[in-house]
């Protein structure tokens, strides 16, 4: 018995989980913030201080939280030019969903040992594999013959801007290895660049 | 290369990523609520005592729960009138989020230390920065020139809620400065003044 | 100035903070399931027993998970029927999900307290207030005239089982004072007699 | 007085509160990674050491993440040819949904005990649960003639598909009784049996 080919799908529900899963793990990576452990009688001093020394982890989440954002974003404008999906693209997409659900494990990994090599590797290579697979999703998409058809400079424009994404965390990596107290140099550069970038 | 200018995108994705983050937020202010440690065999007294003993918690709940709730009602009407949304506009909500998402952090300062100072200037700091964003995003929203044009009055309505929002907690602020214990003070009447508003 | 009468929203939205509230609510249950702490050498017949020592709180997990299921049932039901919002719905049913919100801590409480009279009334207490709230808006929206029309009978059907639905939980509440044992009594009862009056 | 039949509702509502269980329960599995506890001054050996003593879990939450997101397609599957609801499907799903919240339980018990029959007994059980109920609400669904009839062989190949799936669990819990150590094995044959059936 010969099957038949599978099933295009409506993207509404892919959407639906994605946006799901963004928005746990980026509010989850809150939870990670540990209310200080301090006495209703200590002075505004100490509680300022007990403030002060989570701020290493308040830092990962609001960069954390900024990154999530963006991979949302250029993956929801993947979405505005795809019609359909398949097998295949789903699949693609539940594994890059499940490095979007590891971001709250590596934040807590950067935050808890803010420079030393092993976290920021780990944090890196996350943010690099959700960036690889940002790219894999987009060139399968794109290889599908599933896209609107109108607008090809606007499409060539997002490959550059996804592509660029997985440039970015390499770098991190690199100044990881040799200068890690400056390995987020590469984050606001690749931020400020990207909103020239778009305001053009 | 003059690359072309940005695409303009439904406002579904954006709407349900938000709807995530404040469902997800709300939710989560309850697991701040510890479930007493009492045993079997003690009486119903030593329980309704410990019952009492959060009840400083429960009220933080109660209040956040419904501040979160007043600023998900407000987004919502802006979305009601936004026909379209920009990179810029996306990048606005995703900070925005960020701050929601920030609550039940806050709420777990305020509910832990409930009448000191510092605790008190980070809670309404957080709803105030929401707040201010929320304004932000409908001032861009406004001169996006992406309205619904047919309900001018309507739209300078809810602009005044807006505004107003963010002047009650700069009153909460300047409260928890002089009178801690009666720094929730300016919700209430706000609430209820909103209340009237609403029903004139 | 004379401002002009409160916007009808559409339904999307409120719907969508609904199922996220629900589905977060819902899936945190089982996160007051502990994993008990045994060894790797232990003995298949010290495991289940740690296994069957957590058969309350698996037990209050299963309740808790249907009654919301059925909540949820009964609030996309009355949706179904309701074509537009406004403020005050919308505030109604902020009420209502903050009680939904509460079930992962009344259902914490339950599970370590079993038969203490104390943890039983606040338990079935959140669920009266959950399915009063539930009467309160569909009332509400009955009296707005914002129903589809078509359907009176069945939107006296629903009437009747959402009014059951606060029936149940009195029931509960008095059971727990006299037959604390007994109290869930009245839950399997009124399943099986929402399923028989379903398959009608 | 009869009562009438049953309303027929629209499908987007279960649609979302599975997309919302689903999408917390995955992220959910990430929150049983502990992030370990080391020092700053500690050497990159040993903080080597302590991410490969969490592999257990890691390869737990990897597995666990794919099969949720296998049912979760399959689920999406069933929808793309189901037109309407009735309660009994809902109240089938709302079973589903409970089994499927309950995997962040079981994959907790799985990775502490890695080789331990009675934990692999109980997470390959409750997969077997989300199968069989899945099934379920495949026949159900089937039987209450609301499917796009457009499609026989798609359809035929779905109920394949699906009944393959309630296979391989028993398949891994007898391997689980016998070879504790290989019981993993029934599902990456599965894996790559349903890539090479997905592709031809």
């Amino acid at each position: 018995m010969k099957l038949p080919a599978p099933v295009m799908l409506g993207k509404s529900r892919i959407e639906a989980l994605s946006d799901g899963v963004f928005s746990i793990t980026m509010t989850l990576l809150v939870l990670k913030l540990e209310v200080p452990e301090v006495m209703h009688h200590s002075s505004n001093e100490e509680m300022l201080h007990q403030l002060l020394a989570i701020g290493p982890e308040f830092a990962t989440y609001v960069v954390t939280f900024l990154i999530a954002g963006g991979f949302w974003f250029l993956h929801h404008l993947t979405f505005h030019f795809i019609r359909q999906v398949n097998g295949m693209l789903v699949w693609i997409n539940l594994l890059f969903l499940m490095m979007v659900a590891l971001l709250p494990f590596s934040a807590g990994l950067m935050s808890h040992l803010l420079i030393h090599p092993v976290s920021q590797l780990f944090y890196y290579g996350n943010q690099l594999a959700i960036a690889v697979l940002l790219n894999v999703h987009w060139f399968y998409a794109k290889s599908m013959d599933v896209l609107e058809s109108s607008d090809r400079r606007q499409i060539r424009r997002l490959t550059i801007r996804i592509a660029v994404t997985a440039a970015v965390f390499p770098a991190c990596l690199i100044t990881a290895v040799f200068l890690p107290a400056w390995s987020w140099m590469p984050l606001p550069v690749f931020l400020v660049g990207g909103a020239v970038f778009e305001s053009r």
